[in-house]
């Protein structure tokens, strides 16, 4: 049953695909503060408007690049190697942390001793950092001091993704440019169920969210490779990518392949999940060749420790798992502290019982000795590994509803309270926390999950897998989860956690991953529109004018998929010159309703029909005030 | 660039795709009152759960079933001479229409007599009926007479979907019979925003609800083989799929193909959108073919009849092909009457313009003759025409937005409005009349659309397009707008008009009209479980617990898509004994959730943790208590 190794440490190398640049993109760096401050943005170039629209310019777009330097054609990419360590200054110049002779984990010397492990194992020349005694060298340490680390300042810019920018650029592009950028800049107000979204974000702002336990910036100092990124309910919504091998097939070579793939396609964190042969090896290689932040549960690696066998855990052993990997950079670790012994029978009559591996493991340990989980029970000596190397809490949901039928049932409820009074525990720590949700979950039962993680545990990031919101469509639950995912980003959830149309059939694979990815895009983004993150509309705005304006080529570059959408065009209409055409196949060249649109707005004008021509003439001027007060995106209500 | 016709009357058959039984399943007639109202359902059979998890056999389940004959081996199928017409007793026992001698249509006659259509012409054996002078042959007008037609019992059985039956088959099943119906009878309450959802659908429930407006069964009496099917907010949310050629691809044959392909996989309704060469032909294959209701868009038909000049369109010409159709049996007409003079210049400064063909035409009509359109004017003539055959107003919303930047604007909600008025002149005549409604909505504008429909248009079925809830994933619109339209059918919307993949990049093939139909099952099943329809749940119900006792054929044969989700499966375990294993390719088969969950629930049983034994007890007597008191889907709030 075991898949044979198929991994070779020697020559590993990067997967092309992930190395292709983007169709009439380029990678580009915006500077901070500081000139080690660089944070990625892709920037998307567009071909001007044609003469009959009226021949603007249509300068580039920003957007949002988790890919890191994979994309950027000047980066030199050697997987044996790994990543740049851009963040390794930031960690030094703090002098809270000190370099280990080795790992300190009992594993991970074993490991790293172990001479059959040569020919996968990465070559890391350096040695893990550990706060110095008595440090707390978390983000959210530093945040409650009053300090803006380079972490802070870095994901500010990124999230604001240049819009500023963007909008002066559009005014100086031509007569037009004040009225394009009114039209482009003009977002519908959103609707943020308390949340506190604002204009712009600054590093205070990052800093002050992060000291409030509102957002994480999950940031491990093992893993300098990483470019900060942050997850709260007042940013962008993420998505996270679970990957990983399992006993019955994967290596390690794939693993990473399905990480640098998930990050061009917009994961923003990937979990490895490996509960196969390797798991340490297979982490190392994703880490150090991984520009996101990386999660992963602990207990599946112990409980391989043990042959399985769940009754045999032992704090000793999840304890020497949490150091190897947080000693390897793992920035959050799945916890399921929340699975208590008083809710393990609350499950019984479920449907579906326990469906969380980790969950099912906590449950049984606890019955299997009929006490308090050692998770619960040692949760601040957990805190005292998490700060010393800055990991941030996932507080897993084990109890999470397996079928709409255990939906906000007793026992997801009563985890979801114990998590908010770990979150406490956690937070008197100064320990990133972020607190994980279900599951499966009808459409009008989201919107109590997100009301309840909010109250008890005060407004901790929620990170939720989908949820489902139907269990009749094995095949699509990319789609079924896609659907309450983007429901429950729209009501506060600060991170989605994808799922592929494998889920529940089978292991994913690259095109699974992708489709997860970029339905999870969707959702994140119709999520950021409904909540009305300013600029979100910038990138439909673009679209949609692209697409008006028959620049197919723009349309396709602006989108989550050129290459999808540029192939779907070809199938109908091949011929390169369609893709200047002023029709496309749908109703053909004499029979275009944007073409009769075109021609609607002509008489329009000429008319004066509407009373367009002052119209025309009072926009103008709206837009040009627009953007001299500051371009504030929002309408007022 | 016109495709070739690549069809021949003489040789037409159908695709072996459309006949295939799906596994496992078997076609079943209900009979109704009279042995004449025979209505289909797909009935799926299980396997027993397997003796460790208790050994109960699993009755079948019924599932709605659009595929009409073509699924039922029993029936003769030859596209040359159509479907059976088991309406046709009811029509004639009615005794308000006639016979004609041929088609009334000028149009219709002349292709009639053209020999150069001879070899594309369906062989129609019958002529065309209409009301006998005076009458009024529509659903609703029976309804408001008190009459319950054989079309109101029959679509009043398919929504009941035989659940009384199954639940009293699990009872039956065996000794632990009322403990799994309640377990599978069980749903939670439902959100339904002021629908008047019943615990059981009865022909006089119907009857009141065509009666009033806000349901309508589409059922041209020149449609005989159609099986009724009811559109309302009280009723399962429905599903429509568009096909047509355009005047750049397809021919009759595939046309007719990807018809019997969107009924197999769930469509509720099919329109045929054709705007190429052969529309007339074209129409009557799929009218003759298709047990599920057509409809249109006459305006496209008329504006090839005056070689694609929007300005040359006449009442006269619009007349006739409005009367073509009817005759040939389309079921609904799409008609975009509330585009008015006065909205088109409010679309002047939109990012995006007009962008429903329809609407664009009727824009350049009002403003190339500075007058109200004909629909509008005309609209009593219409009327006239509907209720002489019974076609239901699909009334279009020609100012829907196309972009997010455009969604909920002055000419969009100002279209609305008329078209609420329109509805009461249509009702005034007993016209059956559904109103359409967009397009692109970000996420938190959808509910004052749903709002304002259900206000304005006195509860008149809406039917959406979408909404596609982000413009940034050319490619993936069938995603964008599954979100929108979960969302908007849990809200009130009774009908979801489907979007494909290739929305806005070409003509969608058989593959992403597939993807576009299931994606639009899940929405549609999404917003009944979220609205409360009485027993939709137990689908859930059936395959989560089918999932969770590892039978993975019934897993498959109870989804949307079985042939996908075994092909998921295979392709990381693909050995037959992988099928009863115990566990997946997930986790392999030394770690598994489901199974450890299984040794919880015999650890709290056998150790009385939590009173599981007492539990168990008091559940199995609740259970046989919940089944003799009717089987009450809701558990009281």
């Amino acid at each position: 049953m075991n898949a044979p190794l198929k991994f070779d440490a020697a020559t590993a190398t990067v997967d092309a695909a992930a190395i292709e640049p983007f169709p009439n993109s380029r990678k580009v760096y915006i500077e901070g503060s500081r000139p080690d401050i660089r944070v990625p943005m892709r920037q998307v170039s567009q071909s001007p408007t044609p003469d009959s629209f009226g021949g603007e310019t249509n300068p580039p777009l920003f957007v949002y690049d988790t890919s890191g330097p994979y994309t950027d054609p000047a980066a030199a990419i050697d997987l044996r190697c790994g990543l740049g360590t851009p963040r390794l200054p930031w960690i030094l110049e703090r002098c809270d942390t000190e370099q280990l002779d080795g790992p300190s984990s009992g594993y991970g010397q074993q490991r790293l001793r172990d001479p059959a492990l040569a020919a996968l194992r990465f070559n890391l020349q350096r040695n893990p950092r550990r706060a110095l005694d008595g440090r707390n060298v978390t983000q959210m340490h530093y945040a409650r001091q009053g300090i803006v680390t380079p972490e802070m300042e870095f994901v500010a810019l990124r999230e604001n993704l240049r819009r500023k920018e963007y909008l002066a650029s559009l005014v100086e592009s031509g007569p037009m440019g004040a009225r394009v950028a009114s039209l482009l800049g003009r977002q519908h107000p959103g609707q943020s169920f308390g949340a506190s979204i604002q204009q712009e974000i600054t590093p205070q702002f990052v800093r002050d969210e992060v000291a409030r336990g509102r957002a994480i910036i999950p940031a491990n100092i093992n893993h300098p490779e990483v470019e900060p990124m942050i997850i709260g309910r007042n940013f962008l919504v993420k998505v996270n990518a679970n990957i990983g091998n399992s006993a019955v097939t994967s290596s390690i070579g794939e693993e990473v392949e399905k990480m640098t793939w998930a990050i061009r396609w917009g994961a923003d964190n990937v979990m490895d999940l490996s509960t196969g042969k390797h798991i340490h090896e297979t982490r190392e290689w994703i880490i150090r060749n991984s520009p996101v932040p990386i999660g992963t549960v602990p207990i599946y690696q112990a409980l391989e420790k043990v042959n399985g066998k769940a009754e045999d855990l032992t704090w000793e052993i999840y304890r020497d798992t949490l150091i190897e990997q947080a000693e390897q950079g793992v920035d959050y670790f799945t916890i399921h502290a929340g699975v208590r012994l008083a809710y393990v029978p609350m499950t019984a009559n479920r449907l579906t019982g326990i469906v969380s591996r980790g969950g099912s493991i906590m449950a049984k340990w606890c019955l299997a000795h009929h006490q308090e989980s050692f998770l619960y029970t040692h949760f601040e000596d957990i805190c005292a590994i998490m700060k010393a190397y800055d990991v941030s809490f996932s507080l897993g949901d084990g109890l999470r509803p397996g079928s709409i039928y255990d939906a906000n049932d007793e026992a997801q409820l009563a985890e979801l309270k114990t998590l908010g009074e770990l979150t406490q525990i956690a937070w008197k720590h100064d320990v990133q926390t972020m607190i994980e949700g279900p599951g499966h979950v009808p459409l009008h039962l989201i919107k109590e999950n997100m009301d309840l993680q909010l109250e008890q545990c005060s407004e901790a990031p929620f990170y939720t897998l989908g949820p489902l919101t139907t269990d009749i469509a094995p095949g699509y639950d990319h789609i079924t989860s896609g659907i309450g995912a983007a429901t429950i980003g729209w009501y506060g959830t600060a991170m989605l956690c994808y799922v592929t149309p494998k889920e529940h059939l089978g292991l994913p694979d690259k095109q699974d991953v992708k489709d997860g990815i970029i339905t999870y895009k969707i959702a994140a983004h119709a999520a950021d529109l409904a909540k009305g993150h300013p600029g979100a509309q910038m990138r439909d705005n673009a679209l949609s004018k692209a697409r008006f304006e028959f620049r197919w080529d723009d349309q396709f570059n602006l989108g989550l998929d050129p290459d999808k959408a540029r192939a779907f065009h070809d199938e109908t209409l091949p011929k390169e010159s369609s893709k200047v055409a002023h029709f496309c196949s749908m109703c053909g060249p004499h029979f275009c309703s944007m073409k009769i649109t075109q021609e609607v707005r002509a008489y329009a004008a000429a008319s004066g029909v509407g009373e367009q021509a002052a119209l025309a003439q009072g926009m103008q001027e709206k837009a040009i005030e627009f953007v001299r007060g500051g371009a504030k995106l929002y309408r007022e209500v």
